[in-house]
């Protein structure tokens, strides 16, 4: 069965996009990416999707996060279909083009490759469509992250955020991140960290809990950015 | 590669989880399920994590989904565990145990069989742990959406929660939900519904925007339910 595991090297496939002829890797450089689909061009909830990501675009640069989209439409509707999303979700000033380009995996070969397909959903020859899926992939170009929605379901674009800012945070500190962390909150000291080194580590302070196990694994940090 | 994709069958394992041996379709009955595994009993950010899901049982119960956890540790490390998790995420008088069982993953099958490792997190013998994972069952047994987090990264249960809400929804009535969508917000008539037949089935007005190309698919009509 296709598809990609966390830690594997995202395939540094070539590919038709709206910016030109596209090679992965070199496109993604030095910076993080995000490789997302949608399942048609010229649809609701798709243009409601892009047009966030178009909206967010300045808070993933900021992040340096590369964005490129996906889906199985031909180069000709993604341009088409790139007006409507501009026009519904932008101010005209601050974009006249989308700021990512788009691939046309009209062959569906990526779409394969890559387990995107939504069988649920299907085009007028009863071929399926490409599902919602979301790749973060690190500056090692591995999978990071991913996620699996059907057609029916818009993405949380605040929570792909959330996820790069956990990711890069985790990749740069020696800490990971609680459920429903936020940027600014406390984080968790890894469980293996000595308490000295944790003390050193983190000098605005490491508090732990006491637990009925007597174990001493649930320590905390403000967050150290 | 292992991995599940949208509309597989769920497979049918059984499993030894902390009330009993279980097999996952009698487990799951007509319900809707989720299953949800985490690296390591007795670290933290699986705490806060498997205990914010205990606080939210009430949530995933109205909503018909019963919950499953899952991890490589043995079932003796679960219930010990499960204590600390009780004692520190939950008040006393409502949750004496945990609301879901821990399936005891402890020879990896499953963790292999779904595609579930994450390789960059490793035990003591250097054998990876797995991910934190989510996987959404439909009432069809069917895979209708999934996440796949690294262990850096607790995930957020609202946005699962969200998830869930735009799946039921859309599963019962012929509607998506648009980008960053909460209930109660309005949702997407799908592009190849007919004028006449949107205006019967949604009473409450479909409303379409203006767009460059002249296509009328962006249709939006108040949430159904």
């Amino acid at each position: 069965m296709p598809g990609l595991l966390l830690g594997d090297v995202f395939p540094n496939f070539e590919a038709e996009t709206t910016c030109g002829r596209v090679k992965l890797h070199e496109y993604l450089g030095d910076s993080w990416g995000i490789l997302f689909s949608h399942p048609r061009d010229y649809t609701p909830v798709c243009t409601t999707e892009l047009g966030r990501v178009a909206r967010l675009s300045g808070e993933f640069s900021k992040r340096g996060v590369k964005l490129i989209a996906l889906s199985i439409d031909s180069l000709e509707d993604h341009c088409g279909w790139s007006k409507d999303i501009l026009a519904y979700n932008c101010e005209k000033s601050e974009c006249c083009k989308l700021p990512y380009p788009i691939i046309a995996d009209s062959k569906r070969e990526l779409a394969v490759a890559l387990g995107m397909l939504d069988p649920d959903e299907k085009d007028k020859d009863g071929l399926p469509l490409t599902a919602r899926c979301v790749f973060v992939i690190g500056t090692d170009k591995r999978l990071k992250l991913s996620l699996l929605y059907p057609a029916t379901t818009g993405r949380s674009f605040d929570e792909i955020l959330r996820v790069v800012d956990s990711l890069q945070l985790t990749a740069e500190k020696r800490v990971a991140t609680p459920a429903d962390w936020k940027p600014g909150e406390c984080v968790m000291v890894p469980p293996n960290m000595p308490e000295e080194e944790a003390a050193t580590l983190f000098p605005a302070g490491v508090f732990s809990k006491e637990l009925p196990s007597g174990k001493k694994y649930l320590r905390y940090t403000p967050d150290p950015r």
